[in-house]
């Protein structure tokens, strides 16, 4: 984003032929203005770069927007952001897409009306209309593990998924797996590929063929893995082992082995992904992938953060470490006893 | 709070004795004003029922403070402040006390500085001088789930957590079980306090004797809810069901019944509390008495928000049911074969 140049309101009303009123209306995000008009009136502010003055003291807020407000993913992702403001005095808001992946009407409204900073969005994204009004408003917005590879101008936080994934498979076939399962994220999801792309070279590197029979999609919740895990544990020569690449796909999993009569792990290893706090509570422990979702959105609201006090991010792309925590979950596999799922 | 007359800046500051730049500095909650000349402002503000006019278009807010922005817990609560504050297109500023119960300076001071509209808090609430802050500047306070009995004159949103602990513990007497532990909350926290009540009431109704060695005070953590389970499963009498009192204490004792080699339920049974969703994802799924946190808090802002507009809240204290929802927890106690315990 370039510096801005400021152009009087009056001018802008000028070029886009509507009162100095209109223009104040547009600016503060306000409902009561035709569709045509405010398109208008933010395409010149966008062209001429305009920046807002502060005319008076306005409470500093911090957007995070959140794909759903469900499960424990998104409260280490409020603990991050919440953090991060707080040290620099900003206030938290926090918004519930309710499952959607881009934010409606109301939102972005709702966010140029009460002057909010700047914006972190996690799981989802503004769209390009969206975008325009925000960075036309020198609104910054940093993504959290974006679902697609956004636009290179957008900095984003990730954590090493396929990193992650790579070190799920390689220790289970350090423990003498052979037939590891794997059940994925969804495959249009950026995070679910990049694990995919783990698990895979974890077998070239080690010389393992795949069995494509143990590739199943999921959607990274509970029920999925619960339902994948069955069928796999029904397989004529079922798996060993599953990496279910997060931890609500690993519980799934555990379910299924608890409802076939087997035994975590000793007749089943499990890796899951993400080492939410319920990973140490569940019985085994769960062996998983510990993704810093908390450090990640303090990332990103830290970034986005200084992008408003008009600094330039040091990088567009932040990476954060995602090492396997070892816990009860995984075991070497029984020999010669191949786990048959059926009691 | 009765309807506030509105006195003119200026004579408070002449009550006061300062300038009004020294007032409009107090109310704004700025921090360059003296201790003594911050409270000698607020008492006049407060004695003569100051009600602040506004002045320009302030950001709606609503003020959500939690003990600990930490597990499931605190996602309920948030998803239903949420809710609340965007049907009525208020943004919703999430605040961590980081363990503590009372909010520090800064959050009075920056809820002040960014004009926050109300103010729902969990599991905490502001000290009486916060309180009286607040009140003198007609910002409403609303309590979900307090510590211990507030002030009469504050709403607060309660679970029915006696009958809850009354219908957990009577279910495990129906099912036949006479050595029921109980592993209660901290004893200075009221819902704890209630929940235990409803423990001895059902034993009371039942007429079955209550063993004291079967009562002990958690701290609503997992790791103490274990701690117990494993001392309770060592007594030469061990107990056939627990009453974990919340969900995290309930996976304690699961872990603690896994680590002795006991079966849930057959060997022993679990009930908690809370009915987070982790509690349909373990296994065996959870017997829990349902407390509807995302309703208490979607109650708690709407209360709030309708008493920023001036109304009167129609009571001053909600409290919501709380079913017993059953899973696969809970069993008839095995005839003649008490679990020892020990492998």
């Amino acid at each position: 984003m370039k510096p801005a140049h400021s152009i009087a309101i009056t001018r802008i009303a000028e070029l886009a032929g509507v009162s100095t009123a209109t223009v104040s209306k547009v600016f503060n995000g306000r409902s009561d203005v035709a569709a045509e008009t405010r398109a208008a009136v933010e395409k010149i502010m966008l062209s001429h770069g305009y920046q807002p003055r502060t005319r008076f003291a306005t409470a500093p807020l911090l957007e995070l927007i959140l794909h759903e407000l469900n499960g424990p993913y998104a409260m280490e992702v409020i603990r991050g952001a919440e953090r991060a403001a707080d040290t620099h005095r900003m206030a938290l808001v926090v918004s519930d897409l309710g499952g959607k992946h881009v934010p409606d009407g109301k939102w972005i409204e709702n966010t140029l009306y009460r002057r909010s900073r700047c914006v972190v969005a996690v799981l989802c994204g503004p769209s390009e209309h969206q975008l325009a009004q925000l960075t036309g408003r020198a609104i910054p917005v940093v993504m959290v593990d974006p679902l697609t590879e956004p636009d290179p101008v957008i900095p984003t936080v990730h954590a090493a998924n396929r990193d992650g994934g790579l070190a799920a498979t390689r220790h289970l076939l350090e423990l003498g797996h052979r037939r590891i399962a794997v059940i994925t994220g969804p495959s249009d999801v950026l995070s679910g590929r990049a694990r995919l792309d783990g698990y895979v070279a974890a077998h070239d590197a080690a010389g393992v063929p795949l069995d494509p029979a143990l590739v199943r999609e999921g959607d990274y919740q509970v029920e999925e893995g619960r339902r994948h895990a069955l069928d796999l544990l029904g397989l004529p020569e079922p798996p060993t082992a599953v990496f279910a690449c997060n931890d609500a796909q690993a519980l799934g999993v555990y379910q299924a082995a608890y409802d076939r009569g087997l035994r975590v792990p000793d007749d089943l290893s499990v890796v899951g992904f993400d080492d939410l706090p319920l990973a140490k509570w569940v019985t085994p422990g769960l062996t998983t992938v510990r993704q810093p979702l908390s450090d990640m959105a303090a990332e990103a609201a830290l970034m986005a953060i200084r992008m408003a006090h008009g600094e330039s991010p040091a990088q567009h792309r932040i990476v954060l470490p995602t090492p396997l925590v070892h816990r009860g979950s995984t075991a070497p596999p029984r020999r010669g006893t191949a786990p048959t799922g059926r009691p």
